[in-house]
């Protein structure tokens, strides 16, 4: 059923279904039940912040895609979703959050209904919406079936952004660029943490013209002085001060696709080290840019980091990055390829990532990223245009 | 090791401790392995938005609990958490998001290095935040401990509030006064629905005085006319329209603590069978609050209501409600007691919930909530005060 407003063509739907039934296949899957809302808003246009609850899309190797989840979400279902309304299905409230069901009591009976009851069917074990007992009590209700673990199949199809993807992605990169320039120009000295963010939530959500704000997956991070050292801290009511550089972790968000967009603000004077930091940093990302072309290897993103750093005689670990597009709050990494030196992916064009070479240091942190889209030629280029440095105010 | 600036007194912290040590006796356990992001907190003071890789709170019957989590969030962890830095505990980079390491095998590694490879340990295997996964993985590194479901074992001690969980409750109230009073004064028809959710935001997070306002659990829900027949639809760029209800679902957000409160506008003339609707559901809500007296139970609460509606003719099934307080992404309910008829939970002094008795129709929502609290004698007091009604602007 087409659903007005709806944020893809049908035809990249299609796209979608038959790249993961061609994954399907190659796992030996008959079907697939996706937990992760990303899976779900990717395959059939489900958005809404319903995901608290027990839901998913079941997709066979034919037919459409069967969204299932609560009966008031069903609702919001067959609003969203681009499928016939007799597959989008919902269970009763009497299931949500009982001590004596299981939403997944549901669902199995469901998958025996279809004649799936000694399938091989593929869960999503590793992701936040598919808890320790969905699985034990799905396996224990279709004792028949085989259930595999099929981890990211999902997302792994979701790899290479498609024209209409790119578009999305562009759109949040002009959000983001927005509001951290609004970081930028706002931060100073007394400035209670809470008041900046408001005002970078209210510039984001208000958007760019037509490009209209969604909610991003992760709330602005905007760590200053020692809480910098640490990557996720979240505000409070403390001012502002001088002496302190606060880094502001920030994505725009335009229909759920993100462009994350890293600053760091420091109010008066910086250390020397710290302005010698940003000169590797700097180099570094640009070593790491130019070695984002397609036919090289995540790793050499990292490695290409890593070595300016080491030249300047700073030594880091952790991951440098990790692919980016659709997402749904906790996180707005896709979790399958990682920027990081044992991670050998391919890149491929239409590839998007956050490059996230961030410096977490003893007494600060220094966040200056990118977006980027890797081409058919060349270096990969940034989504954003907030100038690339250490931004200094008095 | 007392933290600058801690949201509770460490008395607080002991009688959470004590009381949840309590309730591990009773289930026969020798360690408790929390990974619910409101129970880490409230036993411990953790707060970061890291949620999205795994760690969590071992707490066993004597000691200091532990909190554990990667290296990177660990920082953030000695920064927000009471206990001594020994006690914060962190993981390597390299297991984060990996396809070949997973997290769980280092914390069975120190399980087992505390002597509990053969304990009885805890683990809540309904939470967003423990996979199935992790799950396995965790049972496979300890094949000689017994994990037992530990479900809303810790959510259960939380849902009668202290005075300084109250105190923070009030503040958030206040905060859900201002954001519910600005979404009602912005309404007009021709307003885009992300510029009025840009101000709710705005005015959430600037927060009353000298109460900064924190990031809600769930974003604010805000949908018109057809869209608010289903309940969980977020919002996008689309100007409000005459003759169509908006039900904004909110919450003011202090230091992690909430207190919801949902009121309707309606933009034009409302149609005669939702100003019926109206009055039915506000002499239901009353006969709701009058119900929920200390001695009675949660389902008497949710019958007075639904008795009330069934003399004006309307049928109303589902949850009418829900414990609240401290809360992370992506739910503001603490998933123990529910307001519905099969449950039978004795409500005593301080506990606190989201009176939720909201109408889904078939072409229009009415939500009209109050976030109450039991008192020691007669009917619930609500925290907000914002006028209990359908809003009718022109």
């Amino acid at each position: 059923m087409p659903i007005e407003n709806a944020p893809f063509s049908q035809t990249e739907y299609d796209r979608r279904i038959a790249l993961t039934r061609g994954a399907m296949a190659n796992a030996g899957l008959d079907a697939l039940f996706v937990t992760d809302p990303s899976n779900q808003a990717w395959l059939t246009g489900y958005d809404g912040w319903s995901f608290y609850v027990h839901q998913g899309v079941l997709l066979r190797m034919d037919g459409e895609p069967v969204w299932w989840g609560r009966h008031m979400d069903m609702l919001g279902g067959r609003r969203t979703c681009w499928m016939h309304d007799d597959n989008v299905l919902g269970y009763g409230d009497h299931y949500v959050q009982s001590t004596v069901r299981h939403p997944m009591q549901d669902l199995a009976a469901r998958i025996a209904a279809m004649g799936l009851d000694r399938a091989r069917i593929g869960v999503e074990m590793e992701n936040y919406y598919y808890s320790a007992k969905a699985h034990a009590v799905l396996g224990a209700e279709l004792p028949d079936a085989t259930l595999i673990d099929a981890t990211a199949l999902v997302n792994w199809q979701r790899i290479v952004k498609s024209d209409e993807e790119l578009a999305f992605i562009r759109k949040a990169a002009r959000i983001s660029d927005k509001i951290v320039q609004t970081a930028i120009d706002r931060a100073e000295p007394g400035l209670r943490k809470n008041d900046l963010v408001a005002d970078i939530f209210h510039a984001g959500i208000t958007g760019v013209d037509e490009i209209w704000g969604d909610y991003p997956a992760i709330v602005p991070l905007t760590p200053s002085g020692l809480d910098a050292t640490a990557a996720h801290l979240t505000w409070n009511g403390d001012p502002m001060r001088s002496g302190e550089a606060t880094f502001f972790e920030l994505s725009g968000c335009y229909r759920r696709y993100h462009a994350p967009l890293c600053r760091t603000v420091f109010l008066g004077t910086p250390p020397q080290e710290m302005l010698d930091a940003e000169k590797a940093q700097l180099e570094g990302i640009a070593a790491g840019l130019d070695a984002a072309r397609a036919g090289n290897r995540t790793c050499d993103i990292a490695n290409a980091f890593i070595d300016v750093l080491k030249t300047h005689g700073i030594h880091r670990e952790g991951r440098c990055g990790y692919p980016i597009g659709l997402s749904y709050p906790p996180d707005w990494g896709e979790r399958t390829a990682s920027i990081r030196p044992e991670d050998e992916t391919v890149l491929q064009p239409g590839m998007t990532f956050h490059f996230m070479p961030a410096l977490w240091m003893d007494t600060w942190g220094l966040e200056t990223t990118e977006t980027i889209l890797i081409t058919e030629t060349g270096p990969a280029e940034p989504f954003c245009t907030v100038e690339r440095k250490l931004f200094v105010k008095p």
